[in-house]
C-alpha cells in the first residue's frame, strides 16, 4: 500500500514509522505540517495514496482515487466535519479515524491540574509572602478546597470527560456529565439540554470539553454564563470557538465567574494585548493539554496499531466514520 | 468537666463548640492564639482544666492537676515531642491526641496539585504567549507528563502519605513509601533506610512528609540530595526543618533537581530576600497545605467527636499517646 504521511515528527518517531510500515510505501510531502493542527500545503503524491496519516487536505480527497482510510493526527476533526465531506467519504467507502486515544489521558490530567491549582489557590499562594495569622493567609487557607462535595459538570462526555470523571472519583466531588445523546453506560449522572440550566446553576466547576461544530459555536454565550452559579470556575479544554470570549470576559470582570482556566481560545494564540490576557482571574495555557513526552511516538504507535487492524480487516480504534 | 480552649475560631465554629460542649464548662483565655501553630500566652484558667483543646503550653501541664486529656489543634506536635513531656503525660495518665484527621485530605491534595502543576508545566505554560509550532511550545508539550510510569517516593507514610498514594493510583505512577517501621498493611511497596539511596536514585518525584524530630532534622542534606536521580522533583509538605535549605538551593542551582515545591520552610515565612525565593525552579506556598473551607469548624467537629468518645471512655481518634 501507499501510505501518505504529512505529520511532522521526531527522528525516533520516524524510525518507528519506517519500521512499522516495512512492506508498504511511504509517501512523504516536501513540506510537512508544523503541528498536528496546521494545514500543510497540498502535495501531489496524495493523489496516489491508499492510506493517509496526518492532516490531509479535505479538498484533495476527491482526486485521491485509491484512498481507503484516513487517520488524522489529532482529536479534533473540525476541518473535516461537514456534511459534504462525510457524504463523499460514505460514497467512496473511505474509513476515517482520529488520534483521540493518544491525547485523552494528558487532556484529562491537564484539566485536573487546573482544577487542583484553583482548589489550592496556587496562583495567589505561589506569589504571596504572607505570614501565618495574617488576613491574606487566613483567607488563602479558608478559601482552599479539596473538591469534596463540590459539583463538577463536564460538558462533552467522550474519552477525556470519562477519564476526568474517573480521576475525580477519589475526591468525593459530585460529578455530572452533559451529553446530547446519553448511552446509559456512563456510570455517573448524565443530563441533556433539558436539565442543563438547572445543573449549571448548582455547579461549582464547569468543564467544557465540547468539540467545535455548527451547534457548539458560542455554546457558552452571555445567556449561558448567566445561568452558571455565581463564583463557579469555568474550564475550557475543548475548542475555543465554543465560547463567546466577550461574554466570558464580562462574566469574569463582574465576578460572576470566580476564575477561568483555558487551554484553548479563539484565535490561538490570543493576541498579546487581548483583554483576557489582562484579566487577573483568567489563566491561559497555549493548547498544550494533550502534550506528553514523545507525543509523536505515541501518535505513530497509535497509527501503527490501527494499520495492523486495517490490514487484518479488523475494526479500527477511534474510528469516527 | 472544665474544657480549656485556646484556639482562635470563626463565630460559626465557636457556636458549634458551645452547642457541642453544653453541660461542660468552657475556659476561654483572654488572648487566644493567632493560628493553630502559634504559642499563646499562659492563661491561669488552664490550671483547673480537665480537658485542653488547642495548643496548651507544655510547661504548664505540671500545674494542671486535673488534666486528663489534651487534644491539639494541629497535626504537628513538635513543641510537645520530647521525652520529658511524654514521661510526664505517662505518669499523669493524660491522653494526647492531635488533629491529623482534619488536615490529611487537604495536605494530600495540595501535594497532588503541586505534582500536576509540575507535570503539566503550569508555571511556564501560564506565562508564555508562544504559538503552536514554535520551539518553546514544542518543548512545553513534549516535557509535559501524565505521571504514568514515573516513580514517586513518599517519605513519611502516615495519613497524608497513604491518601496521596490512593489519589495517585489511577495515574499509573509507580508509588513507593519510605517508613522507619513498615507495618505490612500499606498496600504498596515500602522501603526502609537500607534501600533508601537506591530508591532515591530512581525516583522522579520525592515527596517529603517527614515530621520534625531530632532524627529528621536536615534529613535532606547535601549527601542525600546527591543520591536523588538527576532532574527529579522535590516536594516538602512536612516540616521545613527536615531540609538543609543551603543544600536544596545548591541542588536546584546546579540543575540536579529540576524543581522544588515547598509548603513548609525554615523559618516561616522565609525572609523576603531569601535566595530560595529567587530560584526560578523553587515554588513556595506559605504553609497552607492543610487549609480548607471553614477549617475551624472541621477542627471543632473533630474535637467534639473525640469528646464524645472521651466521655464514653471509647478509644480516641488520632491518639498520639
Amino acid at each position: 500500500m501507499k501510505i501518505f504521511v504529512d505529520m511532522v515528527m521526531t527522528p525516533g518517531a520516524f524510525e518507528m514509522l519506517r519500521e512499522g510500515t516495512a512492506g508498504h510505501q511511504l509517501l512523504l510531502p516536501q513540506t510537512p505540517a508544523t503541528s498536528v493542527l496546521a494545514q500543510p500545503d497540498l502535495d501531489p503524491q496524495f493523489a496516489s495514496a491508499d492510506v493517509a496519516f496526518g492532516q490531509p487536505d479535505p479538498q484533495a480527497i476527491a482526486a485521491a482515487k485509491h484512498l481507503r482510510w484516513i487517520h488524522v493526527s489529532s482529536s479534533g476533526i473540525t476541518r473535516y466535519d461537514n456534511p459534504r465531506f462525510w457524504a463523499l467519504m460514505a460514497e467512496r467507502k473511505i474509513l476515517f479515524s482520529n488520534s483521540a486515544g493518544v491525547f485523552y489521558e494528558a487532556c484529562a490530567i491537564h484539566v485536573l491540574a487546573f482544577m487542583l491549582a484553583q482548589a489550592r489557590n496556587l496562583p495567589l499562594a505561589l506569589r504571596t509572602t504572607a505570614s501565618s495569622g495574617t488576613p491574606v493567609w487566613d483567607d488563602l487557607r479558608n478559601t482552599s478546597s479539596t473538591l469534596r462535595g463540590e459539583t463538577v459538570l463536564i460538558l462533552g462526555y467522550g474519552a477525556i470527560g470519562s477519564r476526568l470523571a474517573r480521576l475525580l472519583l477519589p475526591f468525593g466531588a459530585d460529578v455530572i456529565a452533559y451529553r446530547r445523546r446519553p448511552r446509559g453506560d456512563e456510570g455517573l449522572p448524565v443530563i441533556t439540554e433539558k436539565a442543563l440550566a438547572a445543573t449549571l446553576n448548582r455547579a461549582h466547576h464547569v468543564v467544557n470539553i465540547l468539540p467545535d461544530s455548527a451547534e457548539t459555536r458560542h455554546f457558552f454565550d452571555a445567556a449561558r454564563f448567566s445561568t452558571i452559579q455565581p463564583r463557579a470556575v469555568f474550564y475550557n479544554i475543548g475548542r475555543g470557538t465554543t465560547v463567546d470570549q466577550v461574554a466570558l470576559l464580562a462574566a469574569l470582570a463582574s465576578g460572576q465567574l470566580k476564575a477561568a482556566w483555558l487551554d484553548v481560545t479563539d484565535p490561538e494564540p490570543l493576541p498579546e494585548d487581548h483583554p483576557l490576557r489582562k484579566e487577573p482571574n483568567c489563566f491561559l495555557t497555549p493548547h498544550i493539554a494533550g502534550g506528553h513526552l514523545d507525543e509523536a511516538k505515541s501518535l505513530v504507535r497509535h497509527f501503527l496499531q490501527n494499520l495492523d487492524r486495517f490490514v487484518r480487516n479488523e475494526p479500527l480504534v477511534d474510528r469516527v466514520m
